[in-house]
């Protein structure tokens, strides 16, 4: 058993200009790595967003804390709470923004599957 | 853009001895599917336990809220709380209690690597 942490002082900012106001602490090891998954625990801060650009692989962003809106494809904002997910497709151009704050989980595997009821 | 819910209301009481006081609301499609990684949450009640068991394959469990006990092959129990995480190995036997509750993210994915630090 190894211990690992993800807390908010576990976290860094990444680069690029896609992200304002976001620290990351990753939970997988990085891409290129070989892990299949890359898991990590993003948190926005008040205002914060993570810029329209299409996903790199399919991808599930699940709302731990806080509130915000997310948009796919059509550019549509839809709001967005704790309990609640979405699942972009591979390429798909998608938007996460948040007013008050927000932590997400976000996954991202070649071949990821949600979860459908009745699945 | 697929909208998804792991709320408590969207969860499920999964079948089998080895868990006590459990919901399970998973965020990937089930084991079988093609998906490379599961993941779900793991909701324990008080005195909730997931028992001793080897695990299927390489697992994170990230505690998300509450706080309990984990332990690894050497059936030591140590603390754990939000922010915190441990890594199990393929067949690694494990456990997990909690005496006031927790909420905790399990990924599960053949190749699964945690990540660390500097790494």
């Amino acid at each position: 058993m190894e211990r690992l942490r993800f807390a908010p002082d576990a976290s860094f900012i990444p680069r690029g200009d896609l992200l304002d106001g976001v620290t990351v602490a990753p939970l997988t090891a990085r891409p290129g790595s070989g892990s299949p998954v890359q898991a990590a625990i993003f948190r926005l801060a008040a205002n914060g967003r993570l810029r329209r650009h299409p996903a790199t692989l399919p991808q599930i962003l699940a709302v731990l804390e806080g509130s915000g809106r997310v948009s796919g494809s059509d550019g549509e904002f839809h709001p967005i709470g704790p309990g609640e997910a979405v699942f972009w497709l591979a390429g798909e151009e998608h938007e996460t923004e948040t007013d008050t704050g927000l932590t997400a989980l976000i996954l991202e595997a070649d071949g990821l599957q949600p979860w459908r009821t009745g699945s």
